[in-house]
């Protein structure tokens, strides 16, 4: 099938979702984005990623195209016949701004990441302006493939006081005991699904605590895991090659009432 | 005139030098940059840039195409008939590298931009890999934008411990009595002028210093200065709105030393 996009409101081809080489905009990563869950052709908490879009183009003085996003994404699940899908909206600051939806295949992930746990590595690095989702993702990039070639699959950031902020792709939490951490709002990306985490947490009877745990706490947790739009809620059983313990019922039950809460 | 540009080894229309919003490397910021000045149709110290850019990409582990640099710029440079530019080498990360180089009018600056120096402003921030090229420019653009609005032509980078690295787009000195200070090598960007600026110091009889100066020392420097490729060495007298003093004899004579080695 030849895949569609939508460019400032405009039906294209994918293939022509495409921005210049010569622009200083897109020369300098001065762009936004959002990664969007698309399930049964309606896009999960498009209100909350739009703020957030609006936020980040906010703060690095990026003005957005005067656009009807839900008509947009309308225009695209409809020319594309999409049911579940994952997908992306980009905006560059370019003079007049450029604004692109796209979409892939619903990012899905085995039933064993799940089950039994993925592995993580840690990093030593600081996002800039790190509330904002913004295209200076290289510190990210370079994380995940330092993660990936030590057959990790996500990197945790760890800040130069050796505070564990936030993965390459995803928010981070220990529990301790009846305690869940995970960093403060200044200091990481504001996830979406971290809003439902931290409710998910609560309903389940934890407190929960807006400070990062240092990096030499990560193995006297009682249970880690990770957050994303498309990973919802993901335990980690090993850090830097060490087996680390989880209550993997737990961040299921966590994770089942993120997904529920994703269609209600 | 319809501009060409070339993309790994092609000869294709400058408005065809587009990159695909689809793909990581692009999204990722995952690619490295150089910017040359071609003097009547010659690229000036190609090497230099050439190394430097195998540097920056062998950092992040970014895999150069296979290039004839000085072939494909000679078939740019004789396509479109260059005598003088800013010619752009860039090159994305994407699964098959993707290599362009494109052209725009030489850069050049007014002449009272030498004649009576320039207005820079502080930012505070770090640059991610500080000693790389690449396409993790959001700082950089920010930092730019904020002097703009100011009023002022460059904007001088001070990390979190209050030492002044750079400009956004530059390399920064300060000369007080016989000695002049630029910050330390693993700290900044290896600029490519930066050498011959050393070099003419040296000449000229100054004592070299490679020691980033305190963002409180700046209003007590004799003379102040910036460098690049296309600026070449020009004179600051002005810094967040304070006139501050500068010998633009001194940096005019480092300027003309280091566009006539330009051309040896």
């Amino acid at each position: 099938m030849h895949r569609h996009a939508i460019r400032n409101g405009v039906l294209i081809g994918q293939d022509e979702a495409l921005v210049p080489v010569t622009d200083r905009a897109v020369q300098s990563s001065f762009s936004v984005y959002e990664a969007l869950r698309v399930v049964d052709r309606h896009v999960v908490h498009l209100d909350d990623h739009i703020t957030r879009m609006e936020y980040s183009a906010s703060a690095i003085g990026l003005a957005l195209p005067d656009a009807d996003w839900q008509t947009w994404i309308d225009m695209l699940v409809a020319a594309d016949d999409i049911v579940d899908a994952t997908m992306r909206i980009t905006v560059y600051g370019t003079a007049q701004p450029l604004a692109f939806i796209t979409w892939q295949d619903l990012l899905t992930y085995p039933d064993e990441y799940y089950d039994t746990g993925i592995a993580v590595t840690t990093f030593h690095g600081e996002r800039f302006l790190p509330t904002c989702k913004t295209g200076n993702l290289l510190l990210s990039y370079l994380a995940l493939e330092d993660a990936h070639s030590k057959g990790a699959f996500e990197s945790l950031l760890v800040d130069r006081e050796g505070r564990v902020l936030e993965g390459s792709r995803s928010n981070f939490y220990l529990i301790r005991g009846n305690v869940m951490y995970t960093a403060a709002d200044d200091l990481v990306l504001g996830g979406v699904t971290r809003k439902s985490v931290l409710r998910a947490a609560r309903q389940l009877g934890l407190e929960t605590v807006m400070q990062a745990v240092g990096e030499d706490e990560l193995l006297a947790g009682d249970t880690m895991f990770i957050s994303s739009t498309s990973m919802a809620a993901m335990p980690v059983t090993k850090v830097d090659g060490h087996d680390v313990s989880c209550d993997i019922g737990l961040v299921a039950s966590i994770c089942a009432l993120v997904r529920k809460w994703e269609i209600e």
